[in-house]
């Protein structure tokens, strides 16, 4: 880790305003595939399926025989716990419904919004060395909750052509409703357009390489809606003299781990702190099975002090980092201070892992700054809220006069005019 | 306008699944303008005002004399009418605010959001023959409403390097703060990358005509959030034999006097009603000074007759239109049916117009389709969700098994031992 010692406001900003790969330089190969998955459906799906992920079988559906078969071979203690997960997971998104609001804005005229699910969700679960289903819980459980009838989940198979048990007895226990064994670019694009097996879909979410990223924001200008933009996962630790550096080591560590493109900050008071936070980093390292991915991520990570407490919340406003711990005692009085974060964890005993697994919030969260836009997945993300308006003859006979000016105003005289007609009509 | 008598379910797909341009064809001029914004700031800023506006000014930002001098160049009544829609629209708006709501989903983990403003909003506004003073309304005051520190108005200046004086005193009575003289792609590109005058922005918001969409597209790649994804503005109406034919053309010419790639589409279970409402279309066409705009929007729209009302929704979801009005005298029972709409108008008097202007909801809607996954502009466009957990030493007790077997099952044992080293602590 880079130890920066008071740095000033422009080596702060070279920090904060880190630089996000765009995709652009994928945009060629990105469109090959999908040029080729709209004109050839199932069969370009299933030649980039045997490329990439080396099945060559035909059938890319996963059957109700391997759902079942999944259940059986997966241990009991991990299906309890996925069980618990989804459970606390399910508490916290329900809790996200909205009731209807009817607002009267001025007599005989109401407005409200109404949700509705989004018809066909895609959620993308990448393959590779961890099987992600505590992601298929993330976004399975609240297009369930939100009602979406149709809950598809693409993953890669193996060359074998298996998924994942663990996967598979998550889709189960999510509700999803359509799983395939297809991945890559190739899901993406075949979400985007439909093909004879894979539906189209309204909505793609969920994580993955650089080639999903590029896929999804191009499937995005094919007017398919994406969850988030993504980018490398992150966390930043606001740490003072009082903090547990052990902890605060193992927090860092647990994000360096995922990728060796992932940063992790850690800010303080208490140079002296930081110091025995870095050793008991490299104490911890030492341990790691992922330790190789740990230490290269490291190497772009950062512990920095700064003069106050405050100046490490507003370093981490800027920051806008997608997991935000605040290792502090009082930490729930600084919450206050925070403006732009993904999850933000409270005090000693609120690890990350408990968010990325089960303490009940979303894991799906803008990752590279884009957190001082957008917000992580959550219920919203599953619906669209459509707005009413019943207005009484009343009411538009009240407010009649002020649309006409307006319209008049703008240049616009058919939209006075359907004012006109109905106030005249009850005139004469 | 093309009528059509029950068409089967592949003639309905075609009319549904309308094209979208998607401005992939601009990309080269975007790109072009982009990087000479970027780098040359203010000064490429200059060059395009002056090539596409037609003013030289230097000075781009609105003084507030300017600001001063417009409440006195507009007449009282269309002020009044200003004042009128804004309070109409903030009170619809401020009852999009979220209490905060605390869940505790496992003894000790409590998990809830709270909102936070976007920092830094850029709101766009075309020039043209219409000021478009509504769209400032409605984008300024939910951003004022949301508390977003830096409210930005980008709008493009006559040759002399004027704005309309409605547009200025809409954007005071909306609490903008800062107002510039800027259009088009150079407006989109000096708010994505900020220069020596425009301030870098977070979030642009507003419409524009083909070439702000595909450089509002573009931005999105480079980190900036958009509102929503631009098309053709249109309208879909939903008659029986009992509505009046006269409100119903009204309500279709209003929406194809916008633009001459308006779409606007009326749908009946009966056919002789359908036949009523073209004869007015073609009656009150005749008298609208934007007759020649409207026609051309005409060309390519629909009557469509359908065998009963359950067909006229189902047609209406699958197109998903922005503007849904429901012209039926018990419109609001059928309301269940919408599955999908930008913002939908029930019954007689609830013309588009009030919703365009005053009704308090707001205008700016998903076109083209895009209703299927998005919503409309309100106060969540304006903010951020940040989710937060607090979890106590029992709370961690209890939960933390889960969490360890969880990450050792997806490989991640930094994650795990995060977990551990807090349980082992309690235990020792």
């Amino acid at each position: 880790m880079n130890y920066i010692l008071f740095p000033n406001s422009e080596a702060q900003q070279k920090i904060t305003s880190r630089q996000v790969p765009t995709g652009l330089n994928l945009e060629e190969t990105v469109r090959t595939i999908f040029t080729d998955v709209q004109k050839k459906g199932d069969q370009a799906i299933a030649k980039y399926t045997q490329l990439f992920d080396g099945f060559e079988g035909e059938n890319l559906r996963v059957s109700p025989e391997e759902m079942q078969k999944a259940a059986s071979q997966i241990a009991p203690e991990l299906k309890q716990a996925i069980d618990r997960a989804a459970h606390q997971i399910r508490r916290f998104h329900e809790s996200q419904r909205e009731p209807i609001l009817r607002i009267t804005t001025s007599p005989g005229v109401t407005c409200w919004r109404e949700s509705r699910p989004i018809e066909t969700v895609g959620l993308y679960i990448p393959g590779g060395t961890a099987p992600l289903f505590s992601t298929v819980l993330m976004l399975g459980i609240p297009a369930q909750i939100a009602g979406c009838p149709n809950r598809i989940l693409c993953t890669p198979p193996n060359a074998l052509g298996e998924i994942n048990p663990a996967i598979l007895y998550a889709a189960q226990v999510a509700g999803i409703t359509e799983l395939y064994k297809v991945g890559g670019i190739q899901a993406i694009a075949g979400m985007t357009f439909g093909s004879q097996t894979l539906p189209k879909v309204d909505k793609i979410f969920g994580p993955g390489n650089k080639y999903v990223t590029a896929a999804k924001a191009y499937a995005q200008q094919l007017q398919v809606a994406i969850d988030l933009p993504a980018g490398p996962s992150e966390v930043l630790i606001i740490a003072d003299a009082n903090s547990n550096p052990e902890f605060v080591a193992a927090d860092l560590l647990a994000q360096a781990e995922h990728d060796a493109d992932s940063q992790v900050v850690v800010l303080s008071d208490a140079p002296e702190q930081l110091q025995c936070i870095l050793a008991a980093v490299e104490r911890q390292l030492e341990k790691l099975p992922r330790k190789k991915i740990a230490q290269q991520a490291l190497l772009s990570s950062y512990a920095i002090a700064l003069p106050s407490l405050d100046d490490c919340f507003a370093f981490s406003n800027a920051y806008a980092p997608e997991h935000l711990i605040v290792a502090l005692e009082n930490a729930s009085d600084w919450s206050s201070k925070i403006t732009a974060a993904g999850s933000v964890f409270l005090g000693t005993y609120s690890c990350e892992t408990a968010g990325d697994y089960a303490s009940g919030t979303n894991h799906t969260l803008p990752t590279s700054g884009y957190a001082k836009a957008y917000s992580g997945v959550s219920l919203d993300s599953f619906i669209k809220k459509i707005t009413f308006q019943e207005i009484t003859e009343e009411g538009l006979l009240d407010l009649g006069p002020t649309l006409e000016i307006l319209a008049e105003a703008e240049g616009l005289f058919a939209h006075k005019n359907a004012v006109s007609l109905r106030i005249k009509k009850n005139n004469s």
